[in-house]
């Protein structure tokens, strides 16, 4: 049964986890990136990207800008894009607010004043490579940018019914219309993005033009002669050095999108390309693109995929590698790469409502992607390892990318306002609906509004329990579908006070409530939160014999902060973690679990023939997404087992 | 107390192991290797080396030969030249041959003849970039070819008193030291080899200034400022791209030798460079120099290498990492890493005999280096994984360097020929001697001649057996000082079926066993080859929470041709691993062993909650050096243990 994202206004998150998270992102994450986007934050990595747009607009309109003056990535417009997303969502989730709108029109009237006459606008080719517009798809994302730009235009019109930037985007997007349905048919972008922003922004103005584009996109790619291949011929210059050995995996064009069974290369443009033919099957009902999908989907979650969520097994291509390889230090598991895995999921669900999709969803997001953010919102994760150990990670040569705690900024900064807009929006992952139908596919305390009138109010400490109650407000028919995650072993669901006999309610992981609902009924969903131990299949080598501890949907870890020394600590599979009373004061609030262990004396020796002695010992653990907020010390998700 | 190497004059194998190894290289690893170096073997990558040296003598004698002629490595001259290296010590181990001393003396007839008349001698400069002699120090190989083909011409002269080749290596000597004690005398070299080759030709030949060079090189490497980096400063090329980044570690030039502490920078570099210092710290008695050597040995043995004797835990650069990085799936471990280990404890053991340096060698030894090559001899381990997974191992982007099996020659084939001339010359590691002592560093079947004149006659199964028999032949007052490996929980000693005390006759590892010998007399060591788990330290984070399987100086592993999958294997290490008969069909004749542990059964999902059914089974192990000669299998040397 298909269904459609909500509207972002459509929810309103409370003051329970998720509501918490969206205030941080507007007091904190909102202004700060605001800063650092303007270059007025002392101490981190200089952006440029603002004043590359205000470049560009004055060299639009005839001054004289020197090509050097750009400065950082050819993709630098789309961190401006995804904070204006990021600041549109946050006016919604926590209300209107004439300052921070009038920061967004002050960038959307520079961005507009740098558009080109035929619609075409980012400031690297502008500033930098005049010319050179569409010539190099596959490395200078000018589609990826316009992607983001569009995606930001959309929201930002959802939020405040503002047009302007959204008619600079339509003028972009007619001129790429223009550019690959006319000219160059057989040009796909280097960077998927496009065709998830184009079926928004069709979704936003009604033109069908925008939709036909993006399924373009996805036809084209990977038809034989491969495109990104006949484009460098001649053409003379490339963005990286090096860029001549095309690989063809890295950019997901080895073969047409039909044919394509293994999530390969470059994880974030694998999962934006996915979400795009996702929604471009949903919406044309191309059953031979949605098995595409499914294949990919099982890919990745059933071969490629870290118990986080993470997915990338390896920083050389920010990519995936091959079935079963998940090293848990050298992981690269990008921030950005599971928000991406959670449109995916958030697309799947669109096409058919399956409990995995959601289970997934939740998974990427309790976990890797907010681990990518201080908790404090001020310094964010690229790479997300499920292993640190100071003095190697961030430090040998082989674990540069995987840093034991979170810098301030980067130079290619696309996970921190990522991270930002995917929380700012999270009421959009929380429900879908249809006709008939609302669905809850996460569990986020706050009210949701459905188009037909009624609504119901969430209450719930989700992700710390399991306690999750729905109220009604206004009447009528409708069924509401909750996912029953199957993580749950015991999941317990009454209306007003009646049980609710799953199995027969229960279809593909929701659980389907069908009435003619009443103000104030109630619907009450208690969830399994025991802890409990967590075992990968043999086939990953990086994790055999080894177990993790997960609470709910949280996957925990060992932190030195906590234990001392987390290398010599095994668990005892034998006694079940134990949830300890949740504490406020720690960690801006969690459950810390208890595993019994035992933890390996000292050695005398590089190797020794003596067993280590084990000591029996308390090992405590917290949320994944919570480690390293209290400095430098060792971690782990996946401990030894005895 | 120092020692000598003996020469390899001294030493002749018997028919047991190390014998049985001398007959194969003699019989196949000589005559491929002779072939693969003059291009007539089919399949293989193509060589080209002995042609390059034929250009450059015909260029040399003023013929038109074009650059572009010139075909391999820069350092392809260094193949021939382990190559020569490796047939002389065949000449003296497996006897005189006429055939194979007029292949050498045909190669031995084109290099001289390839020699300028100022003594340089390199076919790349000559045929390639004449003009650009030692303008390129860090990464052209010069003086590392020349420094392999001095210790060619050292052990040609030992196994046939030809001098041609030596008088030939003299001149490049000579030219050297006119270039780096007079003219450059800041240039050092970016591959140390030289060092060592200089000490030894000044040992064959008694001429102090080749000792000199050596000292001098080894003095100026890493004082302020960087030679590499000064040497750089438009010379306006680079052999390989990208090289403009230049990593000091790299090449153990940071800091001056007798201020480093950690061993770094490209594995076998390293281990080359600290031979050289422990053997002029033994020729001049600086003790100062020998504290660098302490300390860098340690740093590798005791912080940086692998149970097998491996080291370079990275592809990246070949390197060393940092402390505690060991890796087994992505590690290096280069075969000629682990010969220069040997060669670097061998040194030590000159300088002072204790145990320790005698049990890395055997370690190195048994395990890596003789993992390097196939049993058949014609297929070779560059790099030497400790876990393999088909379908990742050498197919991941991440384990391209870990190959499951050996392929037949590398376009850069530096380990082949290196582990043709070590076992061609395994007498020279198994004994070292001075005035009053023989040692006894590793178990050899075979006879050894003293200075003395008198002779002691090993007979062992060694390495699996670990009874040690050496009957004397002659008659006179000597100390025989034998080694007592670590490994060896029990031994007992006794000499004419009297028990030696051990608690009195043992020092720093060795017993030493001084008397008037008659001729007749037997000295008989028994070790304990109970087979045994080992256990890392739990700062190796790859190997907590599992044990190894070693037996005697034999680190074993467990593979699919044995066991089908292995990654579901666990061990049960409350049982000890039983030795089985030695089976003489089996991998050349081994000693498998059996362990007790368990069978974790397929997984339902990459991640559940139920821990995987464990079902009791046992484990058979095999030898780690006979791996990979059955097809392609998982393997493992560290399984969990539980």
């Amino acid at each position: 049964m298909k269904s459609d994202r909500i509207s972002a206004r459509q929810f309103q998150a409370d003051g329970s986890f998720a509501g918490r998270l969206q205030k941080l992102v507007r007091e904190v994450v909102v202004p700060y990136q605001y800063g650092i986007l303007n270059d007025s934050v002392s101490g981190a990595e200089k952006s440029h990207a603002v004043e590359n747009i205000r470049l560009a607009a004055r060299k639009n309109t005839g001054e004289d800008v020197p090509p050097e003056a750009f400065y950082g990535m050819i993709f630098q417009d789309s961190d401006v894009a995804k904070w204006i997303e990021a600041a549109a969502y946050t006016l919604i989730a926590t209300g209107r607010d004439e300052a921070l709108e009038s920061e967004v029109d002050g960038i959307v009237d520079l961005y507009a004043a740098s558009q080109h006459e035929d619609g075409y606008v980012n400031s690297y080719f502008t500033v930098k490579a005049p010319g050179r517009e569409w010539t190099n798809l596959r490395e200078a994302h000018e589609l990826y940018c316009g992607g983001h730009m569009i995606e930001a235009a959309a929201a930002y019109y959802e939020a405040t019914g503002k047009r302007k930037l959204l008619d600079v985007m339509c003028r972009f997007a007619d001129c790429a219309y223009d550019e690959f349905m006319h000219r160059n048919t057989r040009g796909v972008p280097g960077h998927p993005e496009i065709e998830l922003a184009l079926m928004k922004l069709s979704r936003a103005t009604g033109e069908k033009r925008y939709a036909a584009l993006a399924k373009h996109f996805i036809d084209q790619r990977g038809q034989a002669p491969n495109y990104f291949v006949e484009e460098e011929k001649g053409r003379g210059w490339n963005v990286w050095q090096g860029s001549a050995e095309l690989d063809t995996d890295y950019t997901q064009s080895t073969l047409p999108v039909r044919e394509q069974k293994d999530a390969v290369g470059h994880a974030v443009r694998a999962v934006y390309l996915y979400t795009g033919m996702a929604d471009v099957a949903k919406e044309t009902g191309d059953e031979t693109l949605l098995s595409a999908c499914r294949a990919l989907w099982e890919s990745i979650t059933r071969r490629r995929m870290y118990v986080t969520g993470g997915i990338g097994s390896t920083g050389i291509g920010e990519a995936f590698t091959v079935d079963y390889h998940l090293p848990n230090d050298t992981v690269y598991a990008e921030t950005c790469a599971s928000i991406g895995l959670m449109f995916f999921a958030k697309k799947m669900l669109e096409n058919e409502h399956r409990g995995e999709y959601g289970d997934v969803m939740e998974r990427a997001f309790y976990n890797t992607v907010l681990a990518g953010m201080q908790l404090d919102g001020t310094k964010f994760f690229y790479v997300n390892p499920l292993e640190v150990v100071p003095g190697i990670s961030g430090v040998a040569v082989t674990h540069r990318d995987d840093l034991p705690e979170r810098p301030g900024w980067y130079a290619c900064a696309c996970c921190p306002p990522n991270v930002a807009r995917c929380v700012a929006s999270l009421g959009v992952y929380a429900y879908s609906e249809n006709e008939t139908t609302l669905f809850a596919d996460l569990f986020v305390g706050g009210t949701v509004e459905t188009k037909k009138g009624l609504s119901l109010c969430c209450e719930t400490q989700f992700p710390h329990g399991g306690a999750v109650k729905y109220t009604v407000s206004g009447a009528g028919e409708m069924t509401f579908a909750v996912r029953i995650p199957a993580w749950s072993k015991k999941a317990a669901l009454n209306v007003n006070g009646e049980a609710v006999d799953l199995a027969t309610a229960v279809k593909d992981g929701y659980a389907y409530l069908t009435r003619d609902w009443r103000d104030g009924d109630k619907v009450e969903l208690s969830l399994d939160m025991a802890p409990r131990f967590v075992y990968a299949d043999p086939k990953v080598a990086a994790d055999s014999g080894k177990a993790a501890v997960q609470m709910g949907a949280l996957v925990y870890c060992a932190e030195g902060a906590d234990n001392g020394e987390v290398l010599p600590l095994s668990v005892d599979t034998s006694v079940p973690p134990q949830a300890l009373p949740f504490d406020a004061a720690l960690l801006g609030g969690v459950v810390p679990v208890e595993a019994r262990g035992f933890r390996a004396e000292p050695a005398a020796a590089l190797y020794s023939d003596e067993p280590p002695k084990q000591t029996p010992c308390a090992i405590r653990m917290i949320p994944y997404y919570a480690w390293a907020n209290r400095g430098l010390h060792e971690m782990r998700v996946w401990l030894p087992a005895r």
